[in-house]
Protein backbone atom coordinates (compact mmCIF):
# COMPACT_ATOMS: atom_id res chain seq x y z
CA UNK A 1 0.00 0.00 0.00
CA UNK A 2 1.01 3.56 -1.02
CA UNK A 3 1.63 5.23 2.83
CA UNK A 4 0.40 8.82 1.07
CA UNK A 5 -3.12 6.98 1.05
CA UNK A 6 -2.64 6.49 4.95
CA UNK A 7 -2.69 10.09 5.99
CA UNK A 8 -5.50 11.93 6.99
CA UNK A 9 -5.97 15.54 7.53
CA UNK A 10 -8.04 16.61 9.91
CA UNK A 11 -9.01 20.07 9.88
CA UNK A 12 -10.39 21.45 13.58
CA UNK A 13 -12.73 23.89 13.93
CA UNK A 14 -12.33 25.12 10.52
CA UNK A 15 -14.39 28.59 9.58
CA UNK A 16 -14.25 29.08 5.95
CA UNK A 17 -15.15 26.67 3.23
CA UNK A 18 -12.82 28.51 0.74
CA UNK A 19 -9.91 27.26 3.39
CA UNK A 20 -11.19 23.72 3.26
CA UNK A 21 -11.22 24.28 -0.74
CA UNK A 22 -7.60 25.37 -0.77
CA UNK A 23 -6.57 22.66 1.52
CA UNK A 24 -8.02 19.61 -0.75
CA UNK A 25 -6.12 21.49 -4.17
CA UNK A 26 -2.80 21.55 -1.81
CA UNK A 27 -3.44 17.44 -0.53
CA UNK A 28 -3.99 16.31 -4.28
CA UNK A 29 -1.04 18.04 -5.31
CA UNK A 30 1.11 15.92 -2.74
CA UNK A 31 -0.90 12.81 -3.34
CA UNK A 32 -3.02 13.04 -0.46
CA UNK A 33 -6.80 12.07 -0.74
CA UNK A 34 -8.47 11.59 2.68
CA UNK A 35 -10.10 14.99 4.07
CA UNK A 36 -11.88 15.08 7.73
CA UNK A 37 -13.31 18.18 9.63
CA UNK A 38 -13.71 17.94 13.08
CA UNK A 39 -16.51 19.72 14.74
CA UNK A 40 -16.37 22.26 11.40
CA UNK A 41 -17.76 25.70 12.02
CA UNK A 42 -18.24 26.68 8.34
CA UNK A 43 -20.04 29.64 7.51
CA UNK A 44 -20.98 28.82 4.10
CA UNK A 45 -22.92 25.59 4.22
CA UNK A 46 -22.60 24.62 0.60
CA UNK A 47 -19.14 24.76 0.46
CA UNK A 48 -19.16 27.19 -2.68
CA UNK A 49 -15.95 29.29 -2.22
CA UNK A 50 -15.04 25.65 -1.40
CA UNK A 51 -15.74 23.86 -4.71
CA UNK A 52 -14.21 26.64 -6.50
CA UNK A 53 -10.83 27.12 -4.82
CA UNK A 54 -10.64 22.64 -4.64
CA UNK A 55 -10.44 23.38 -8.50
CA UNK A 56 -9.27 19.92 -9.78
CA UNK A 57 -9.69 18.11 -6.25
CA UNK A 58 -13.15 18.98 -6.27
CA UNK A 59 -13.27 15.11 -5.34
CA UNK A 60 -11.44 15.44 -1.98
CA UNK A 61 -13.81 17.86 -0.71
CA UNK A 62 -17.00 16.23 -1.73
CA UNK A 63 -15.51 12.56 -0.23
CA UNK A 64 -14.60 14.22 3.34
CA UNK A 65 -15.72 12.94 6.40
CA UNK A 66 -17.62 14.86 9.51
CA UNK A 67 -17.23 14.51 12.98
CA UNK A 68 -18.63 15.58 15.88
CA UNK A 69 -15.68 15.46 17.75
CA UNK A 70 -11.49 16.14 17.69
CA UNK A 71 -11.36 12.42 19.72
CA UNK A 72 -14.03 11.09 16.95
CA UNK A 73 -11.86 12.19 14.11
CA UNK A 74 -8.54 10.52 14.86
CA UNK A 75 -10.26 7.65 16.94
CA UNK A 76 -8.54 4.87 14.48
CA UNK A 77 -4.94 6.19 14.00
CA UNK A 78 -2.17 5.43 14.96
CA UNK A 79 -0.14 8.94 15.08
CA UNK A 80 -1.77 11.94 15.69
CA UNK A 81 0.36 14.85 14.77
CA UNK A 82 -0.78 18.58 15.50
CA UNK A 83 0.57 21.56 13.63
CA UNK A 84 1.03 24.51 16.50
CA UNK A 85 2.51 28.37 15.51
CA UNK A 86 3.04 28.43 19.25
CA UNK A 87 5.16 27.40 21.75
CA UNK A 88 5.15 27.13 25.78
CA UNK A 89 3.53 25.11 28.16
CA UNK A 90 2.40 21.49 26.58
CA UNK A 91 3.95 22.39 23.18
CA UNK A 92 7.68 22.55 24.24
CA UNK A 93 8.14 18.77 22.57
CA UNK A 94 7.77 19.60 18.72
CA UNK A 95 9.71 19.20 15.96
CA UNK A 96 10.19 20.80 12.34
CA UNK A 97 7.70 18.23 9.98
CA UNK A 98 10.96 17.38 7.94
CA UNK A 99 12.20 15.63 11.62
CA UNK A 100 8.93 13.69 11.41
CA UNK A 101 8.06 13.38 7.85
CA UNK A 102 10.14 9.71 7.88
CA UNK A 103 8.88 8.53 11.16
CA UNK A 104 5.32 9.30 9.82
CA UNK A 105 5.66 7.41 6.84
CA UNK A 106 6.56 4.36 8.44
CA UNK A 107 3.98 4.55 10.76
CA UNK A 108 1.42 5.53 7.82
CA UNK A 109 3.01 1.86 5.50
CA UNK A 110 0.66 0.14 8.64
CA UNK A 111 -1.89 2.02 9.95
CA UNK A 112 -3.45 5.62 9.18
CA UNK A 113 -1.73 8.68 10.67
CA UNK A 114 -3.57 11.99 11.18
CA UNK A 115 -2.14 14.95 10.14
CA UNK A 116 -3.99 17.59 12.62
CA UNK A 117 -4.50 21.49 11.99
CA UNK A 118 -6.30 23.73 14.33
CA UNK A 119 -8.83 26.65 13.94
CA UNK A 120 -7.67 30.01 12.02
CA UNK A 121 -8.58 31.92 14.66
CA UNK A 122 -7.08 29.91 17.93
CA UNK A 123 -5.70 26.69 16.31
CA UNK A 124 -5.75 23.81 18.76
CA UNK A 125 -6.65 24.21 22.13
CA UNK A 126 -4.77 22.41 25.11
CA UNK A 127 -6.76 19.46 25.59
CA UNK A 128 -6.43 19.06 21.59
CA UNK A 129 -2.80 19.27 22.05
CA UNK A 130 -2.90 17.08 24.61
CA UNK A 131 -4.13 14.38 22.24
CA UNK A 132 -1.52 14.38 19.93
CA UNK A 133 1.05 12.02 20.10
CA UNK A 134 3.43 14.02 17.91
CA UNK A 135 3.36 17.89 17.44
CA UNK A 136 5.15 19.45 14.80
CA UNK A 137 5.73 23.36 14.12
CA UNK A 138 6.73 25.04 10.60
CA UNK A 139 9.77 27.18 10.78
CA UNK A 140 8.87 30.57 10.34
CA UNK A 141 10.03 33.79 10.46
CA UNK A 142 9.72 35.59 14.04
CA UNK A 143 8.39 38.38 12.47
CA UNK A 144 5.24 36.74 11.16
CA UNK A 145 4.40 33.51 12.66
CA UNK A 146 0.95 33.30 11.92
CA UNK A 147 0.57 30.53 8.94
CA UNK A 148 -2.66 30.25 6.71
CA UNK A 149 -4.49 26.90 7.22
CA UNK A 150 -4.00 25.76 3.75
CA UNK A 151 -0.50 27.07 3.77
CA UNK A 152 0.38 24.81 7.22
CA UNK A 153 -0.99 21.93 5.17
CA UNK A 154 1.24 22.09 2.04
CA UNK A 155 4.02 22.45 3.80
CA UNK A 156 3.26 19.64 5.69
CA UNK A 157 1.89 17.61 3.18
CA UNK A 158 4.95 18.33 0.53
CA UNK A 159 7.22 17.50 3.23
CA UNK A 160 5.80 13.91 3.77
CA UNK A 161 5.34 13.97 0.03
CA UNK A 162 9.45 14.42 -0.65
CA UNK A 163 10.00 12.08 2.28
CA UNK A 164 8.38 8.98 0.43
CA UNK A 165 10.74 9.78 -2.75
CA UNK A 166 7.77 8.95 -5.07
CA UNK A 167 8.78 11.64 -6.97
CA UNK A 168 11.51 11.62 -9.85
CA UNK A 169 13.13 14.83 -10.36
CA UNK A 170 13.22 14.90 -14.48
CA UNK A 171 16.36 14.60 -15.84
CA UNK A 172 17.92 15.69 -18.65
CA UNK A 173 16.73 13.61 -21.51
CA UNK A 174 19.06 14.50 -24.16
CA UNK A 175 22.45 12.61 -24.00
CA UNK A 176 25.26 13.97 -22.29
CA UNK A 177 28.20 14.96 -24.87
CA UNK A 178 31.09 12.63 -24.48
CA UNK A 179 34.40 14.89 -24.33
CA UNK A 180 35.24 13.73 -27.76
CA UNK A 181 32.87 15.43 -28.89
CA UNK A 182 33.59 18.55 -26.56
CA UNK A 183 37.26 18.61 -27.87
CA UNK A 184 36.25 18.86 -31.58
CA UNK A 185 33.96 21.76 -30.69
CA UNK A 186 36.78 23.76 -28.74
CA UNK A 187 39.04 23.17 -31.37
CA UNK A 188 37.12 24.42 -33.84
CA UNK A 189 36.49 27.65 -31.20
CA UNK A 190 39.71 27.79 -30.87
CA UNK A 191 40.54 28.42 -34.55
CA UNK A 192 37.12 30.44 -34.79
CA UNK A 193 38.33 32.69 -32.05
CA UNK A 194 42.28 33.21 -33.61
CA UNK A 195 40.38 33.68 -37.54
CA UNK A 196 37.99 35.93 -36.41
CA UNK A 197 41.16 38.25 -34.24
CA UNK A 198 39.06 37.60 -30.95
CA UNK A 199 42.84 37.28 -29.46
CA UNK A 200 45.96 37.47 -30.65
CA UNK A 201 48.30 33.96 -30.91
CA UNK A 202 50.04 34.80 -27.17
CA UNK A 203 46.95 34.98 -25.61
CA UNK A 204 45.14 32.18 -26.92
CA UNK A 205 45.82 29.68 -23.74
CA UNK A 206 45.06 32.49 -21.68
CA UNK A 207 41.46 32.76 -23.47
CA UNK A 208 41.07 29.55 -24.17
CA UNK A 209 40.54 28.70 -20.19
CA UNK A 210 37.63 31.12 -20.34
CA UNK A 211 35.97 29.65 -22.74
CA UNK A 212 36.19 25.99 -21.09
CA UNK A 213 35.23 27.41 -17.72
CA UNK A 214 31.97 29.43 -19.12
CA UNK A 215 31.25 25.57 -21.79
CA UNK A 216 32.40 23.28 -18.91
CA UNK A 217 28.85 25.16 -17.13
CA UNK A 218 26.60 25.65 -19.90
CA UNK A 219 27.62 22.60 -22.91
CA UNK A 220 26.53 19.33 -21.20
CA UNK A 221 24.18 17.38 -23.72
CA UNK A 222 25.49 16.53 -27.32
CA UNK A 223 22.70 18.83 -28.68
CA UNK A 224 24.57 22.08 -26.57
CA UNK A 225 27.78 20.73 -27.71
CA UNK A 226 26.47 20.39 -31.63
CA UNK A 227 25.39 23.93 -31.44
CA UNK A 228 27.96 25.85 -29.92
CA UNK A 229 30.02 23.73 -33.01
CA UNK A 230 27.33 25.15 -35.27
CA UNK A 231 28.48 28.52 -34.01
CA UNK A 232 32.25 28.18 -34.72
CA UNK A 233 32.08 26.68 -38.07
CA UNK A 234 29.60 29.27 -39.25
CA UNK A 235 31.54 32.53 -37.87
CA UNK A 236 34.75 30.57 -39.27
CA UNK A 237 33.12 30.72 -43.44
CA UNK A 238 31.35 33.92 -42.74
CA UNK A 239 34.92 35.47 -41.43
CA UNK A 240 36.51 33.96 -44.80
CA UNK A 241 33.71 34.44 -46.99
CA UNK A 242 34.29 38.41 -45.74
CA UNK A 243 37.59 37.90 -47.84
CA UNK A 244 39.74 39.09 -45.02
CA UNK A 245 40.11 39.37 -41.53
CA UNK A 246 38.13 41.82 -39.43
CA UNK A 247 39.61 44.35 -37.37
CA UNK A 248 41.71 43.42 -34.82
CA UNK A 249 39.70 43.41 -31.07
CA UNK A 250 38.70 40.89 -28.55
CA UNK B 1 23.39 41.05 5.34
CA UNK B 2 20.76 38.98 5.70
CA UNK B 3 20.46 37.21 2.00
CA UNK B 4 16.88 36.60 2.75
CA UNK B 5 16.60 40.61 2.15
CA UNK B 6 17.75 39.92 -1.03
CA UNK B 7 15.11 37.76 -2.60
CA UNK B 8 12.66 39.17 -4.85
CA UNK B 9 9.94 37.84 -5.55
CA UNK B 10 8.49 38.10 -9.09
CA UNK B 11 4.75 37.68 -10.33
CA UNK B 12 4.14 37.84 -13.88
CA UNK B 13 0.94 38.72 -15.71
CA UNK B 14 -0.98 37.86 -12.01
CA UNK B 15 -5.13 38.27 -12.61
CA UNK B 16 -6.19 37.77 -9.18
CA UNK B 17 -5.35 40.31 -5.81
CA UNK B 18 -6.47 37.39 -3.60
CA UNK B 19 -3.09 35.47 -4.62
CA UNK B 20 -1.00 38.09 -4.63
CA UNK B 21 -2.30 38.99 -1.11
CA UNK B 22 -1.49 35.49 -0.30
CA UNK B 23 1.81 35.48 -1.32
CA UNK B 24 2.48 38.20 0.77
CA UNK B 25 1.17 36.55 3.53
CA UNK B 26 4.14 33.62 2.36
CA UNK B 27 6.66 35.66 1.87
CA UNK B 28 6.38 37.18 5.41
CA UNK B 29 6.11 33.70 7.10
CA UNK B 30 9.32 33.36 5.27
CA UNK B 31 11.08 36.33 5.38
CA UNK B 32 10.78 37.57 2.74
CA UNK B 33 9.41 41.21 2.08
CA UNK B 34 10.15 42.42 -1.54
CA UNK B 35 7.27 41.57 -4.09
CA UNK B 36 7.64 42.78 -7.61
CA UNK B 37 4.64 42.19 -10.36
CA UNK B 38 5.58 41.91 -14.04
CA UNK B 39 3.07 42.99 -16.99
CA UNK B 40 -0.26 42.49 -13.76
CA UNK B 41 -3.22 42.05 -15.25
CA UNK B 42 -5.02 42.36 -11.48
CA UNK B 43 -8.53 42.60 -12.38
CA UNK B 44 -9.31 44.42 -8.72
CA UNK B 45 -7.45 47.26 -9.28
CA UNK B 46 -8.37 48.51 -5.28
CA UNK B 47 -6.67 45.00 -4.35
CA UNK B 48 -9.49 44.50 -1.69
CA UNK B 49 -8.95 40.88 -2.10
CA UNK B 50 -5.47 41.06 -1.53
CA UNK B 51 -5.29 43.22 1.45
CA UNK B 52 -7.71 41.36 3.16
CA UNK B 53 -5.60 37.85 2.36
CA UNK B 54 -2.87 39.67 3.12
CA UNK B 55 -3.64 39.97 6.86
CA UNK B 56 -0.26 40.87 9.20
CA UNK B 57 1.88 41.22 5.67
CA UNK B 58 0.09 44.15 3.90
CA UNK B 59 2.88 46.05 3.94
CA UNK B 60 4.73 43.52 2.10
CA UNK B 61 1.67 44.07 -0.85
CA UNK B 62 2.08 47.83 -0.37
CA UNK B 63 5.71 48.07 -1.30
CA UNK B 64 5.48 45.90 -4.07
CA UNK B 65 7.02 47.40 -7.35
CA UNK B 66 5.11 46.74 -10.87
CA UNK B 67 6.58 46.92 -13.97
CA UNK B 68 5.39 47.16 -17.86
CA UNK B 69 7.64 43.68 -18.69
CA UNK B 70 9.46 40.68 -17.13
CA UNK B 71 12.77 41.70 -18.66
CA UNK B 72 12.91 45.04 -16.53
CA UNK B 73 11.45 42.89 -13.48
CA UNK B 74 14.57 40.85 -13.46
CA UNK B 75 16.89 43.71 -14.90
CA UNK B 76 19.21 43.88 -11.62
CA UNK B 77 19.16 40.09 -10.70
CA UNK B 78 22.08 38.06 -10.96
CA UNK B 79 20.22 34.41 -10.79
CA UNK B 80 16.45 34.46 -12.14
CA UNK B 81 14.79 31.57 -11.26
CA UNK B 82 12.19 30.58 -13.38
CA UNK B 83 9.15 28.17 -11.68
CA UNK B 84 7.47 25.73 -13.95
CA UNK B 85 4.60 23.38 -13.62
CA UNK B 86 5.36 21.68 -17.08
CA UNK B 87 8.50 19.53 -18.63
CA UNK B 88 9.07 19.73 -22.34
CA UNK B 89 10.94 21.58 -24.66
CA UNK B 90 13.39 24.42 -22.95
CA UNK B 91 12.25 22.85 -19.66
CA UNK B 92 14.26 19.94 -19.33
CA UNK B 93 17.26 21.08 -16.76
CA UNK B 94 14.98 22.00 -13.68
CA UNK B 95 15.88 20.91 -10.47
CA UNK B 96 13.89 20.58 -7.35
CA UNK B 97 13.65 23.82 -5.08
CA UNK B 98 15.50 21.87 -2.34
CA UNK B 99 18.38 20.75 -4.75
CA UNK B 100 18.77 24.96 -5.92
CA UNK B 101 18.16 26.58 -2.41
CA UNK B 102 21.63 26.22 -1.22
CA UNK B 103 22.90 27.51 -4.49
CA UNK B 104 20.75 30.71 -4.53
CA UNK B 105 21.48 31.74 -1.19
CA UNK B 106 24.91 31.65 -2.06
CA UNK B 107 24.16 34.02 -4.86
CA UNK B 108 21.49 36.11 -2.57
CA UNK B 109 24.65 36.68 -0.06
CA UNK B 110 25.65 39.47 -2.90
CA UNK B 111 23.63 39.67 -5.18
CA UNK B 112 19.22 39.88 -5.55
CA UNK B 113 17.73 36.94 -6.96
CA UNK B 114 14.45 36.93 -8.40
CA UNK B 115 12.06 33.98 -7.98
CA UNK B 116 9.86 34.17 -11.10
CA UNK B 117 5.98 33.16 -10.84
CA UNK B 118 4.09 32.82 -13.85
CA UNK B 119 0.40 33.39 -14.93
CA UNK B 120 -2.28 31.34 -12.82
CA UNK B 121 -3.81 30.84 -16.10
CA UNK B 122 -0.97 29.72 -18.12
CA UNK B 123 2.31 29.90 -15.97
CA UNK B 124 5.56 31.20 -17.58
CA UNK B 125 5.99 31.80 -21.39
CA UNK B 126 8.55 30.15 -23.32
CA UNK B 127 10.37 33.95 -24.08
CA UNK B 128 9.95 34.20 -20.64
CA UNK B 129 11.26 30.24 -19.50
CA UNK B 130 14.30 31.45 -21.71
CA UNK B 131 15.89 34.33 -19.68
CA UNK B 132 16.02 32.26 -16.27
CA UNK B 133 19.38 31.42 -15.06
CA UNK B 134 17.43 28.65 -13.43
CA UNK B 135 14.27 26.84 -13.55
CA UNK B 136 12.61 24.86 -10.64
CA UNK B 137 10.14 22.36 -10.29
CA UNK B 138 7.87 21.49 -6.83
CA UNK B 139 7.89 18.09 -6.23
CA UNK B 140 4.37 16.91 -7.32
CA UNK B 141 2.01 13.70 -7.87
CA UNK B 142 1.44 13.31 -10.94
CA UNK B 143 -2.64 13.48 -11.01
CA UNK B 144 -2.73 17.16 -10.19
CA UNK B 145 0.32 18.91 -11.06
CA UNK B 146 -0.88 22.48 -11.08
CA UNK B 147 -0.06 24.80 -7.96
CA UNK B 148 -2.23 27.51 -6.65
CA UNK B 149 0.59 30.64 -7.15
CA UNK B 150 0.45 31.26 -3.48
CA UNK B 151 1.03 27.58 -2.15
CA UNK B 152 4.05 27.78 -5.07
CA UNK B 153 5.38 30.69 -3.69
CA UNK B 154 4.98 29.33 -0.26
CA UNK B 155 6.79 26.05 -0.84
CA UNK B 156 9.81 27.92 -2.91
CA UNK B 157 10.28 30.32 0.11
CA UNK B 158 10.41 27.73 2.72
CA UNK B 159 12.64 25.96 1.16
CA UNK B 160 15.11 28.86 0.79
CA UNK B 161 14.54 30.07 4.47
CA UNK B 162 14.69 25.94 5.90
CA UNK B 163 18.23 26.18 3.84
CA UNK B 164 19.22 29.49 5.29
CA UNK B 165 19.54 28.07 8.28
CA UNK B 166 17.88 30.62 10.69
CA UNK B 167 15.35 28.86 12.40
CA UNK B 168 16.02 27.08 15.42
CA UNK B 169 13.83 24.55 15.75
CA UNK B 170 12.74 24.99 20.10
CA UNK B 171 13.95 22.70 22.15
CA UNK B 172 13.05 21.08 25.59
CA UNK B 173 13.55 24.18 28.00
CA UNK B 174 12.85 21.97 30.46
CA UNK B 175 16.67 20.45 31.72
CA UNK B 176 16.59 16.70 30.94
CA UNK B 177 16.66 13.96 33.61
CA UNK B 178 19.81 12.72 34.83
CA UNK B 179 19.84 8.65 34.41
CA UNK B 180 20.60 8.61 38.75
CA UNK B 181 16.77 10.71 38.60
CA UNK B 182 16.06 7.92 36.97
CA UNK B 183 16.86 4.73 38.17
CA UNK B 184 15.71 6.49 41.77
CA UNK B 185 12.04 6.54 39.53
CA UNK B 186 12.53 3.17 38.75
CA UNK B 187 13.28 1.67 42.09
CA UNK B 188 10.13 3.27 43.09
CA UNK B 189 8.13 1.95 40.34
CA UNK B 190 9.51 -1.58 40.82
CA UNK B 191 8.85 -1.68 44.42
CA UNK B 192 4.70 -0.14 44.12
CA UNK B 193 4.27 -2.43 41.61
CA UNK B 194 5.18 -5.38 43.57
CA UNK B 195 3.50 -4.09 46.24
CA UNK B 196 0.07 -3.48 44.69
CA UNK B 197 0.20 -6.56 43.26
CA UNK B 198 0.78 -5.80 39.60
CA UNK B 199 3.64 -8.88 39.21
CA UNK B 200 4.63 -11.84 41.19
CA UNK B 201 8.47 -11.93 41.92
CA UNK B 202 9.26 -14.25 39.34
CA UNK B 203 8.08 -11.65 37.22
CA UNK B 204 9.28 -9.34 38.18
CA UNK B 205 12.92 -8.30 35.77
CA UNK B 206 10.41 -9.56 33.00
CA UNK B 207 7.43 -7.05 33.52
CA UNK B 208 9.99 -4.26 34.49
CA UNK B 209 11.60 -4.53 30.90
CA UNK B 210 8.67 -3.34 29.69
CA UNK B 211 8.21 -0.16 32.23
CA UNK B 212 11.62 1.10 31.22
CA UNK B 213 11.07 0.31 27.76
CA UNK B 214 7.93 2.21 27.74
CA UNK B 215 9.42 5.22 30.17
CA UNK B 216 13.08 5.26 27.78
CA UNK B 217 10.72 6.85 25.44
CA UNK B 218 8.43 9.11 27.48
CA UNK B 219 10.41 10.35 30.50
CA UNK B 220 12.81 12.66 29.32
CA UNK B 221 12.66 15.82 31.42
CA UNK B 222 13.15 15.87 35.42
CA UNK B 223 9.74 17.35 35.64
CA UNK B 224 8.94 13.82 33.63
CA UNK B 225 11.03 11.94 36.07
CA UNK B 226 9.66 13.89 39.25
CA UNK B 227 5.81 13.01 37.92
CA UNK B 228 6.27 9.27 37.19
CA UNK B 229 8.16 8.86 41.16
CA UNK B 230 5.43 10.98 42.23
CA UNK B 231 2.90 8.70 40.78
CA UNK B 232 4.93 5.32 42.38
CA UNK B 233 4.82 6.95 46.06
CA UNK B 234 1.44 7.83 45.93
CA UNK B 235 0.77 4.41 44.79
CA UNK B 236 2.44 3.06 47.58
CA UNK B 237 1.21 5.05 50.11
CA UNK B 238 -2.61 4.25 48.82
CA UNK B 239 -1.72 0.89 49.00
CA UNK B 240 -0.26 0.79 52.25
CA UNK B 241 -3.20 3.12 53.73
CA UNK B 242 -5.46 0.51 52.65
CA UNK B 243 -3.96 -1.66 55.25
CA UNK B 244 -3.86 -4.99 52.76
CA UNK B 245 -2.70 -6.09 49.67
CA UNK B 246 -5.00 -5.77 47.07
CA UNK B 247 -6.22 -8.93 45.10
CA UNK B 248 -3.26 -10.41 42.55
CA UNK B 249 -3.52 -9.13 38.85
CA UNK B 250 -1.15 -7.96 36.40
Amino acid sequence: MNPLDNFRVVLVGTLYSGNVGSCCRAMANMGMTRLRLAAPRIQDPDFKEGEKLAVHAVDVLRSREEYATFAEAVADCAAVVGTTARGGLYRQHVRTPRETAGELLEIASSAPVALVFGREDKGLLNEEVMQCTHLVRIPVAESYTSINLSQAVMVMAYEIFSAAGTYTPPREKAPLAPQAQKDTMFAHWRDMLRLIGFMEDKQTDHMMQGVHRIFSRGVRTKDDAAIMLGVARQATWAANAAGRRPPEGG
